[in-house]
């Protein structure tokens, strides 16, 4: 891919908040003597999992706060999962708290989530964070991470939001249906389109900002766009590519190739959306210790 | 008001949805000895709020449900009015628990609202049910009573859902984001728009359904309504009509007579949503008992 002057580089702006998080948790420490501290909980081993965990807790470190790791064997009960996080609700050393999601089958992640008390869900996943997202005054303890990152992207962009459409595309609890609330809050004109949606390249084509998140490779094409629109791609797709030493590579919602012409401002993928989630679970946590 | 053969009767649709209550609070009490109940709390003497909740409390007793009426002066504390909500949430006899907004200034809402159970929350206020109202699969305990009278008026009037580009005009809370979140899991495109929007006449044409909530009498216009969309009007207002006794009338957020003719469907004010919301009020009580 080659650097186009429309494209959002989502690595580098990843790197910009990570490193001002690290200065404000420098200052936490010297001020008031507290390190965050993120507790991350995996359970199983499922190799994807562990090295989504691997990567955040890397993170933390650089940034210099805790990373507190705990992983329990595919094995555990339920209650066991609820005991663990139960305690790290009680610690003061723990700020945040995370569990790794796909939760195995037996465990009911609604079950686990509920033990996460608010002021330490620095995911943003319960839906108390959900309902409060959409209110305009009403500030959410913490926005989910993937959501709150798009947006990053777009005030670090320079982009405007208010008063403008925005139209996403997907509606999961995780990426679409928050990122819809957040961008409200900020007075865009927000539609929700989705699957179920007839005739969806005419409603994606209302959109000064598209944020795609439907999860389906190279799904949104040029004709989806208008010419102008911002496009933020939250997909990760991987497909089958072999000119790769992997056989595969990874692709966003997007046909990239073929909106990014058009586009006025585009987030590639990977290096788009992807970094900025570690970094907004990184401010979140910092967040949660400052607020004590 | 001459009757149109497209409007939509809330008061009649209340009706029969109280009957259908009714019927079923019969059967709860026959089958397993439980008469549902809802306690309400009244605080200070606004004129207003007084009506309200005898409203609620008489229609209570009108299909057989327990109403359990609390008044405190506009004095009491913050922590009087938590005592009381907190001693209600653990009766056994008090399935719902309504606290009557406005409270009174020094006394905060969201820490009364705080001390409502979900599972007895049956006003649907408290945020993690407006997080669970967009998720498909997931219920909420309780959607709160207008924006679910909205929906059930679309419902019962036959109104196809699924596929059809709503439009909510306005974002409260209480109605417009709810209400939004609600259509889009029953598989609508759906748009919030609001005072931000610019060419928000341009935006309200593109809805087959337009739910009117944005509290300015008279507001949406006939060029704002695509010929042959349905109309949900959730506003009362209080206008001046000298030609009346009292000098007031109450009118919705749409221009009724300009509209109507344009409208495959549409709700007078009043007799549209208005009674739809407590008949919502008392489904929630029956169901919050019918739970146990």
């Amino acid at each position: 891919m080659t650097q186009k002057t429309n494209l959002i580089d989502g690595t580098a702006i990843a790197a910009a908040t990570r490193a001002e998080t690290a200065q404000r948790v420098a200052a936490l420490k010297a001020s008031k003597g507290i390190t965050p501290g993120l507790a991350t909980v995996l359970v199983g081993d499922d190799p994807a999992s562990a090295v989504y965990v691997g990567a955040k807790r890397k993170a933390c470190e650089e940034v210099g706060m805790n990373s507190i790791g705990y992983t329990l064997p595919a094995t555990a009960s339920e209650a066991e999962v609820v005991a663990l996080v139960r305690e790290l609700a009680g610690r003061k050393d723990v700020h945040g708290i995370l569990t790794q999601f796909p939760l195995p089958k037996h465990i009911r992640e609604d079950a686990v989530l509920a033990e996460i008390p608010i002021g330490k869900d620095v995911d943003g996943f319960n839906p108390i964070n959900m309902g409060l997202l959409g209110l305009k005054g009403k500030r959410a303890p913490f926005a989910p991470c993937t959501p709150q990152g798009c947006v990053e992207l777009l005030v670090r962009t320079g982009v405007q939001i208010a008063g403008k459409r925005a139209v996403v595309l997907g509606r999961s609890a995780i990426v679409g249906l928050p990122v819809g609330l957040m961008l409200l809050a900020r007075d865009a004109t927000v539609t929700y389109c989705h699957s179920k949606t007839p005739n969806l390249a005419a409603v994606t084509r209302e959109a000064d900002i598209l944020i795609a998140a439907i999860g389906k490779a190279r799904f949104v094409t040029a004709d989806m766009v208008k010419p102008g629109a911002v496009v933020i791609d939250v997909g990760i797709n991987r497909i089958s590519d072999p000119t790769r030493k992997s056989g595969s590579r990874l692709v966003g919602d997007v046909d990239f190739d073929a909106v990014a012409p058009l586009a006025s401002a585009i987030t590639p993928v990977p290096g788009g959306v992807g970094p900025m989630t570690i970094a907004m679970l990184l401010r979140n946590t910092l967040e949660a210790a400052e607020r004590l």
